[in-house]
């Protein structure tokens, strides 16, 4: 009779949790990140993709690294508008960050690279970002530095010195960046407590005004069942008839429609994490809008028409930070150095 | 009989010990550098002080930090001939290792700072290095990041938001990065296999040919009897007729002359460390050379009149690869986070 008591009790809670868990658009972070079959993650290898990811000699005249643009000691990008590449030039669109990168399912802006092994392997040949001519420059470079040599042979055999491999430690390493605990993860794990009751408002705004149309899944960014390398973008501007579109210049950059060329692709966007919004000022792929607040009022009128009141727009800003995960911690590497009495730097 | 016996082998092979250290004109790298009393280092400073080291929100535009020209993960340099600042813009001097500073007895190639507290002030209002405009902006930005006010705070008291303080938390990190036990230290300090013969021929080179009377003392760039803050400056070049000279354009430079205006003092130096030189290349304050080979070859004729042969320059080269130092382990700092859903970089 009281066993029977318990397991009504416990089957009922069971059945609340669940209930509660199906609400949410939304999951808590997996502890561990979709990895390609062809590039398990071991610990050499992270160690060799963090000296790769730090290491500014990957970069034409040595000013540049990874984690110039994607600060894995801050945010994870560059907080500023545009990032800046050798010589102090200028790109055309703001570093997304690299925490939980290995949750979406394409990268860039534009999600022109269907993995981060494809990701890591762009901004070494972009002219104005790393501004290496090619790839087999970077492995010239690379092949001058005895500890780099030894530790490719290590983690990839004998031949294994090539850029697809620089990209495969690169890409394991980042898979290791991810920022799991926020408090929405340990809210949706079960501890009502974990958020403050105007951040749970700024939750349920967010799902009734309909930001979640987009901002769905575990990364908030793309349905859960969208396979790796499969893209989720979203157009933007939708509305475009508002003094915001003017006054930030959002029609200025036409995404996938720069990129493909077909008018059909113009102004569609990969749809950014929500995951450490709170870190990741300035906002938008221009970098135009310095607050998150404004980012919010923005986001309702541009792609829902709706103008949000003070306090909706302060809840979901609450929410937001309620999305601010634990950043990893992570011993600084020793960059292999340069043949004795030598630079590799041009 | 018998302890009287023991006492004289002893004693001798202390005499023995003592002329062998005698001989040398340095000395192995203590343990611990000289810190002001009113600067002494903790656990906190120095976390604060790696954290401002690497956070590129103290230049204007974030995009240089301190570590972007002394690369702690790498040379303690940057290994090019001039360091870049913000905007790419070059400065006129290539920027001296970070490892072992603590030892130096003024700072900077022109010894313009006494310490290395002075020293962290400048580059920061420096317009071609960090670039902001006084060092006012520089703490209200400080003043913005909320984990650095409590940080300073908690480490200087109430009140404790200062640019000196932020110089003393800097400087005080410096101090731990010294870089101990490389094959020289380990001979000096009576391990005689610690070196290789050749690299002892090269170590006997250098006394006779006559580079001690510059590369002196522990740091092998200025007696041990100087006190802190008191600079040890050499003339370059010396012997200014030779085709080093232009080939280098080593008369572009006037060293401290620039500096002080004084035509007495064009041309002169801080002599450089020998510590960890075969990680530091390009040589000399415009780094013009390219390789450890032609440095020490482009020294003997221009300081000394001395053209060295090839196996002498090969041991000498052979015997500073044996400065090279373990560099010290650290943990990757976590920069404390801009106010929620803002930046402060401008």
């Amino acid at each position: 009779m009281r066993k029977w008591v318990w397991f009504l009790i416990f089957s009922q809670s069971l059945i609340a949790a669940q209930k509660t868990k199906m609400e949410l658009p939304w999951s808590a972070l997996p502890k561990t990140p979709p990895t390609p079959k062809d590039n398990p993650i071991t610990p050499e290898k992270v160690y060799l993709g963090r000296q790769l990811y730090m290491d500014p000699r990957l970069s034409k005249d040595g000013t540049v690294s990874c984690n110039s643009c994607h600060n894995v000691m801050a945010s994870g990008g560059d907080n500023r508008a545009f990032s800046a590449g050798i010589k102090g030039q200028l790109g055309g669109r703001s570093a997304p960050t690299v925490w939980n990168s290995a949750f979406h399912t394409v990268q860039f802006w534009d999600g022109r690279a269907a993995s981060l092994e494809e990701q890591a392997k762009g901004p070494l040949i972009n002219p104005g970002e790393m501004g290496m001519e090619n790839h087999q420059v970077v492995m010239d470079r690379i092949a001058k530095i005895p500890g780099y040599v030894s530790q490719f042979t290590k983690v990839f055999g004998q031949n294994g010195l090539t850029i697809d491999n620089l990209a495969k430690a690169i890409a394991a390493y980042e898979r290791t960046l991810i920022t799991p605990n926020s408090p929405f993860d340990r809210y949706a794990r079960g501890d009502k407590k974990a958020m403050s009751a105007q951040a749970i408002r700024g939750m349920n705004t967010v799902m009734e005004v309909g930001c979640v149309s987009c901002h769905t899944g575990k990364n908030f960014n793309a349905p859960d069942d969208l396979a790796m390398g499969e893209g989720y973008y979203q157009k933007f501007p939708t509305f475009a008839e508002n003094e915001y579109v003017t006054k930030y210049k959002f029609l200025e950059d036409k995404g996938r429609g720069a990129l493909t060329k077909n008018e059909d692709d113009n102004y569609f966007f990969r749809v950014p994490t929500w995951r450490n919004v709170a870190l990741t000022a300035p906002y938008f792929s221009n970098g135009a809008v310095k607050t998150l607040e404004e980012a919010v009022r923005v986001m309702a009128k541009v792609q829902l028409n709706k103008e949000l009141s003070v306090n909706q727009v302060a809840d979901i800003v609450e929410f937001l930070k309620s999305l601010t995960g634990e950043r990893p911690k992570q011993p600084m590497p020793e960059l292999p150095p340069d043949p004795p009495g030598m630079t590799t730097i041009d």
